[in-house]
């Protein structure tokens, strides 16, 4: 129950913009517009979990032995390690010094600072595996940086943020769109469709019974991951609603072009990088699961999908990444953050 | 136990520096070189709290009676309130936009994540008070800015950090040593020093049993704040040593002329806003509690002191700023955040 001031408070509220609203350094969050940041800030917070919760004793074990593994396991753990380091710092950049300082109203602000500190867990909890398996950091680091399918993965979202890093008229219609496809590349492209190759293989392993600590922690870092998807969503839609010149038909088709670039250039990688086969898994299908994932993005951004009817070829990639359903999950401490309201609003059913 | 490529990793060492190191979006934290950056960082998360964990019950049934408050009392709260919603975003602003923009080494910009973040917790929890007494939002902000005192003590920080948002060529003396400014004035003389009439007055009616849900979370923004404190001096610190043509004997003066400075616009402020002797303290003492602090926050980063062999005149106030020794105040959750690591780290005894 908020007490506030009707004129003052329309005034405030009629000044509060994604973007070009009243600048202000000071942290005023009433009265909140944009009630769904809010909403998702809390959601977000109540998913709030620390590598060290996770027991990393059976990894460990497992990465020594030399009869538990193959090194097909040992190579997809170590790009993922290698990959996520390294992309984890890129979206978290982007939405620090690019997402955060073009939008004006506070509650937008507290929750990309909420994402910003989601990727810091997640580099903290990459350490963290790097650290307890005693990976030479180097190693993943190398691996990252020669390889080519990686690296334009890489260019490809770089490139739609360095240049906006700067002083940007937002009052020009190609920097509203510079911005809105910023948005969608860092938010639908990458986290929501490139993440899910390395995502689905990693927990194919865990599966299997293989790298349990790390698995959990995939599975809290991907739980995180559909509420920055979310948050990307939300933000590029409202953002397309307070400036609907900036949606335009060669725009909408702009996007769609680049989520077929995203897709090619993720199935490339998974090509050339991911062994799917050697853990009993059908390439063709693993290929579909991605352009299938990517026609979830699309739709949530109000664009026609690329492949129509096309269905998830892995029912229990969506019940592993589904963490509502089981709730035995969650032990000690990550529990008590744990809250019913969180549970509700991340809905990974569609994966 | 990390396991490093020699070679690589004394490469990597050396590429990391305060400013002007490697640039990098990923973000590969090893091999550390500033531990104490990591070091604090985990201490931080170690102090983690949540605004909801703590119980506004009292506070209301006090803010809505008639005879438990005088008027006295309810101003020091909207003053608290209102200053501090700006204040956190001002700082906040100032660690994302400003400093996390100019450093380099990947745990540098984690542990100033965190700094972000829990300047996101503190506006959040500011939020959570303000709807619990269902104070007028409106009333706080225009408080705020039409009080004079209030909006120098602004445009003494705002003025050393808009300039620093945008392109800064950090190859120049003098642009270094805006950012060292910069640092010092927001960790030393603003959260360091700017803070403490406010904190102070907070905490005095928290001992007479006013507002025990406030007064807590002040207590834990205040342990907080030591660590922000902590964190910008080290900082301030490690960019000196590795930039020494910094420190000259001239910016060490003018370090100290705005420490002068800021303690005047402290006392000014206090003098016009806060009824000190109405709770029972000498005015007297009050202001030279705030020339013992800013003397603390001088030594801290190597400056002579400005009324050497000042006594702290409350030392009740560094009881009960000293979180430690008092277990029982944690309750719940947050006791299972608070591990004694972090609580040898905080030392407050001085305060
Ligand atoms: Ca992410
Ligand atoms: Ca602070």
């Amino acid at each position: 129950t908020f007490v506030l001031d009707k004129d003052k408070a329309e005034e405030a509220f009629a000044a509060k913009k994604i973007i070009l609203g009243r600048e202000t350094m000071t942290f005023n969050l009433l009265p909140l517009k944009y009630s769904w940041a809010y909403d998702l800030y809390r959601t977000m917070k109540a998913n709030h979990w620390e590598p060290e919760d996770i027991p990393m004793q059976k990894d460990v074990e497992q990465w020594r032995s030399s009869s538990e593994l193959s090194e097909v396991d040992r190579w997809i753990i170590m790009m993922g390690l290698g990959y996520f380091s390294a992309a984890e710092g890129i979206v978290g950049d982007n939405i620090i010094h690019v997402v955060r300082e073009l939008v004006t109203a506070p509650e937008l602000k507290l929750v990309l600072g909420r994402h910003a500190h989601e990727e810091n867990i997640h580099a903290d909890s990459l350490l963290y595996m790097i650290s307890s398996l005693g990976v030479n950091p180097h190693e993943c680091e190398a691996m990252f940086e020669q390889i080519d399918t990686i690296r334009k993965k890489n260019e490809f979202v770089t490139k739609t943020s360095l240049g906006l890093r700067r002083d940007l008229d937002l009052h020009q219609i190609e920097n509203k769109q510079l911005f809105a496809k910023n948005l969608f590349v860092f938010g639908q492209c990458m986290e929501g469709t490139q993440f899910y190759g390395l995502f689905g293989m990693i927990l194919s392993l865990y599966r299997q019974n293989k790298f349990p600590g790390i698995g959990q922690m995939f599975r809290y870092t991907l739980r995180d991951e559909s509420n920055h998807i979310e948050l990307c969503r939300n933000l590029l839609m409202d953002l397309v609603d307070e400036n609907p010149e900036v949606w335009t038909k060669e725009f909408k088709q702009e996007m769609v072009d680049l989520m077929t670039e995203a897709v090619d250039l993720e199935k490339e990688f998974i090509r050339d990088c991911l062994p799917v086969n050697a853990l009993g898994l059908s390439s063709e299908e693993f290929l579909q699961y991605i352009d299938y994932i990517a026609d979830r993005r699309l739709e949530g951004v109000g664009l026609d999908p690329l492949n129509p009817g096309i269905q998830n070829p892995f029912p229990w990639l969506a019940e592993m990444m589904d963490i509502q359903k089981e709730q035995n999950f969650f032990e000690g401490r990550v529990t008590e953050y744990q809250k019913s309201s969180s549970l509700s609003a991340v809905d990974d059913d569609e994966l």
